[in-house]
């Protein structure tokens, strides 16, 4: 069952993707009992916890490039006894080489590299496989858009606001939480090779 | 897994709960595999069928009003073959009487019987047992936010916003789906009566 | 010429209305050159200056119960050398007793005293005139919208919700604003005994 | 005074900037009564009639390409009665050759030729002359905002969505518009020339 409170991960003052945006990524990328996952720019490791324990007899790659967040990773899985997240400190696409085969690729954060990563996460996902985008600002928005249409992947998106009740009193007050958008594609090909030609 | 497309549905002209609403009112409900439910304003029985999914050795009690609703929910709940749905056609609170403990209560139409649905349902809940609310006036949002104020419910709410991106050539564009506030609450004592008089 | 940026009032600790939502808020109170208007719960007094700028050779009254946010008024009120805002260092309704006619009114703040508020502008304003609330909760919001309503004024609401994007390198990245409910109205009859009785 | 209500407008079939987005467009426009303005992709031209009577003394030119909103436009001017508008049936920036020099543009819509129009725009704005770019779609707002940071403009950028209540019985739900992105940007130099070298 997903859905951990945001104040159950240890944090420190790395970014954390809200709890309601991580519901709806983690479905969007329709992970499974057995799914092995790739989870890029992990930060503090939430979604690769909640995915751990959907995929228990899965696994999650959890790529990180920076140690501040890799060591809350390591305390955030020990918190949650996950045995099944594998952590990469590494610049993402660097540490995805050997990736075994995947059924999912979750991208937090791509730093200026979300291209070359699409490009090798078309090499290692499975046909059918999927990747589910948190993309926080316009420019990674119209990439990743592009980069899907481009390589003729079938995608979805769609922008997520959440504005959080807080009571005061006998008032509710609304909180924003800044909006995110949420990129959801699927490989239906394998290469643009076999993509037909009269389609092209 | 949960994450039906809205498509999928048959739906006629009965509004519907969008998915990514839908998604975040089941994991707020926090269903089991042996869950106890009442989806209450059943409407196409969309949150019912997935709801049916995840609680597979549970029961999920559909509770609705119109008859051509009541159809469409027999026609979803034919096609996703599930077999621990039962529709009961009548107003809520109506229809509520007879219904075994429960462990979660989704609601998503109440017409103006909130507050004594929720009465009801205070009854029937089992202590921890979570009541998920979709409102989508300001008054019911009001309503419960007071209801369980008053009545020393423990809740969280937030307005949740989906812009849909629309591919249209080489663009991508936004279409807004109507925001929709979630309203979660757990029964966390039997009945006022236990409150401890300091605190009210 | 409406449109003073946020950095440019004095603001001290005191939450000031953001500039779309005063743009937006103003023009909807149609203050015109010779209006007289009153600012309930000024603030800052950001409203109140704007206001006092299109109204050259109306008035503003600034109503603000808080000390500190007086003082603020007062400073601002110099910074941009506007001679026609008065300011009234009171909780409304108190305060207002004495206001000459009005054309418009703006509730910015209104701690619990709304419907109080509303009955004196109900006297207060011209025929025509009109109110403009700004609302951050849930329960303020459905408190205007209902008194609105059951006292037969004219209005019309909505929601807004601004992100603004701040630059970081060569991204722009989503920072949202609480969203604010915008509730319009205007006195259409002078006193409910006014009334068509079959319409009640 | 700003703010004419969306139905009181010609429409059409033609899509037609809201009331809330259109005000907040001419306020960051910065219009003055005596301001020369084009506006580009003017669709039933409702932002070239509010601006005209606000630059009583100014001029504006609507530039569209489809005759059935040049036609639009044409019946709106003569509803409004505003005599200081001049139609340009072209595809901008043909037809933006022979303007004088602006005070002013706004933008709503721009096919495929947004940068092409804003190479236009840099010529033939004045110094501290200011561009508005109302976006519907990821791809245009990222295109202005990367032109502009490449070019050396100063501006700023906000999403609104607005989603107005519309009253049902006595419960007031809210119906979406769709998000708008409105990126502001002011001419701060005369060509790029001018750049100081070490900040380029």
């Amino acid at each position: 069952m997903i859905g951990i409170d945001d104040e159950e991960f240890i944090r420190g003052e790395v970014p954390m993707t809200k709890q309601e945006i991580r519901i709806l990524t983690l479905v969007k990328a329709r992970i499974d009992c057995d799914s092995i996952v790739v989870d890029v720019g992990a930060g503090t490791g939430s979604i690769s916890i909640e995915a751990a324990k959907i995929a228990t007899c899965g696994k999650i790659f959890a790529v990180e490039r920076k140690a501040e967040a890799v060591e809350l990773i390591r305390r955030n899985v020990e918190k949650f006894s996950v045995d099944n997240v594998e952590i990469i400190c590494a610049e993402a696409p660097e540490g995805m080489d050997d990736l075994p085969k995947l059924d999912a690729a979750i991208i937090g954060g791509s730093g200026k590299n979300l291209r070359k990563i699409l490009d090798v996460l078309g090499e290692r996902l499975k046909l059918g496989g999927r990747v589910v985008i948190n993309a926080i600002t316009i420019q990674t928005t119209a990439d990743a858009l592009n980069y899907f249409r481009e390589n003729h992947w079938s995608y979805d998106a769609c922008q997520v606001q959440v504005n959080r009740l807080r009571r005061v009193g006998s008032y509710d007050m609304a909180n924003a939480l800044n909006p995110v958008y949420i990129i959801s594609a699927e490989k239906i090909i394998n290469s643009c090779d076999d993509w037909p030609k009269e389609n092209v």
